[in-house]
């Protein structure tokens, strides 16, 4: 009847494919997606992401269950850009939120596939599912009454005036190079579907949730949601779900082996094994780029002070490894 | 810490809000989302979903189960022609097949925050989520070797030439409009991520899943996925759905109180209580309009031949009554 069920069945059970109980949110830099100098093609972004499902495969196999979150910079940004093309043919345009939740199916399809293939492959067949949830944010917070992170195309003046009086929205000049449509940064505070996350893991289902941050939305005091256009910092949702989900490891995947204090000075040096004590008075001396390893560094902190055992810091590559605090910039209390 | 939570403790609890035993797969129609005449715009379509996540509410609060499944025939087709304007302006073009996913997730996201919101509004804390799961289909069978379903815009003889010797796709001259894209039609077998979709509905979280059909995928000897460009008839997709899991009621929603035979002749009559058999033998007469009608009673049919106790076809705003057989074309063994 049911071709994936006849499947399951006669795929040989693999001894290490067994969950053990080490749980590990994993949260993919953008480079897991789409690498340097590259246009963003769906055979490009494939490839690599192949290559991002192979590493992960290798701590399922080791028995680890995962919950995978990742980035969507550059693929909410096309998104958001085929709205602003299409409507000038008159296709009707999505907000930003809309596009965020978008580019989630978009980039969670190909990572639950290829992940699942990978797996298939090494013969452990296993459920890899992308969960479309939404992301709480705080509508009164200070994010929002100062956005600051620009989306979309330049415009002229003209442009940005009539879309701030037309749809009351907020635009800034950019450092002369035209006017930019400018949208909150708020940090994420739950996951209205955390329930479904929770259930899903403990029957050792791989669930990839949370893309880019999650698609955030505004809760009122009768409990009603509406979406916001907003733009949630990845790292932080990671920690989120890490957090609610009592995970044993943040995993934060980039493209270099380990954070780096005095970064680019003479005497710049590895993070290697810290104490959340001794990484917090580097993040406060300034040590981590704001935008870059300023967010990974910060939900690293953030996940050991409410309780996570290890958070790691290193690059794609040493994903196992890193997972077993082997390499990498690796924090416990 | 988290606001969900607290939201959750302090709902009160609702006496009908608690779930009971019936599980229903609803199959939405265009018109849940869109209506005659509309131009598609984000306000447009929350709209309609907001009184179609009414509807269903009321189901959910006489303690019904509910898998929902959607069409997403318009949506899609405006995230296809995005890709083909955006191509224009560089931006990489996603396939058919990876646009599917992103419709899933753009419908998905307004039913899940809408539905949720009216349960809330109802006193019932409820999770909704939507799933990105993969359609099982045959790229061996009939479907594929001759393709039908038309997908994008109309282009030259020139152009069309060019894509099918670049991309091996199949394009044909329709009616001398000009030259389309034309993908398969296959019928769906199966959900690679079936687990995940059980275990949520045993644990009465509300899914989403299989909108537009769901995304097509081929499965091959080894078990590996490729995802294809195809078109998955979505009523046929609820059916897989509502089958596999053992779903009491297929209750198929759309914009007529009941299908008829003898549609729009002189002996036209509605279809209220049916058997099996009966259904049948009109089906077999050619009764019901292929692409509109014809699916709907299919799926219905399948859905009762395999073990299913009641299809139900009916309009949107009869979901309640027709739910429980009281209103609509009521088919039974």
């Amino acid at each position: 009847m049911d071709s994936e069920m006849e499947n399951k069945n006669s795929t040989p059970s693999v001894p290490n494919c067994r969950p053990g109980k080490e749980t590990i949110v994993v949260a993919l830099g953008g480079n897991a997606i789409l690498r340097p100098g590259e246009n963003g093609t769906f055979s490009e972004q494939m490839k690599n992401i192949r290559n991002t499902a192979a590493q992960l495969a290798k701590l399922i196999l080791r028995g680890k269950r995962l919950v995978i979150t990742h980035g969507n910079g550059p693929q909410v940004g096309r998104i958001f850009q085929q709205q602003e093309v299409g409507a000038r043919f008159g296709i009707p345009e999505m907000p930003l939120y809309i596009c965020g939740a978008m580019s989630q199916a978009q980039i969670g399809f190909m990572i639950q596939q290829a992940l699942y293939n990978e797996l298939i492959m090494a013969g452990c067949n296993k459920t890899v599912v992308t969960l479309i949830c939404q992301t709480l944010v705080d509508p009164n917070g200070k994010a929002f009454s100062n956005p600051t992170k620009p989306i979309g195309s330049f415009y002229s003046k003209k442009e940005a005036q009539k879309a701030m009086v037309e749809k009351g929205e907020i635009w800034k000049e950019d450092s002369g190079r035209g006017w930019r449509r400018v949208v909150p940064s708020p940090e994420p505070q739950g996951f209205v579907e955390i329930d479904a996350i929770k259930l899903l893991i403990a029957q050792d289902i791989i669930v990839i949730v949370s893309g880019g941050g999650g698609t955030p939305v505004a809760q009122d005091d009768h409990g009603v949601l509406t979406g916001v256009d907003a733009v949630v910092e990845k790292d932080l949702g990671a920690q989120i779900v890490a957090q609610i989900i009592g995970a044993h490891t943040l995993l934060i995947l980039t493209d270099v082996t380990n954070a780096m204090i005095y970064y680019q000075a003479p005497e710049e040096q590895k993070l290697e094994k810290t104490s959340l004590a001794e990484i917090k008075r580097y993040y406060r001396q300034g040590h981590f780029k704001p935008g870059s390893m300023g967010p990974k560094v910060l939900a690293a902190i953030r996940f050991i002070e409410s309780g996570g055992e290890k958070a790691v810091i290193t690059s794609l590559e040493n994903a196992l490894l890193g997972s077993e605090g082997e390499i990498g910039t690796v924090i416990t209390r």
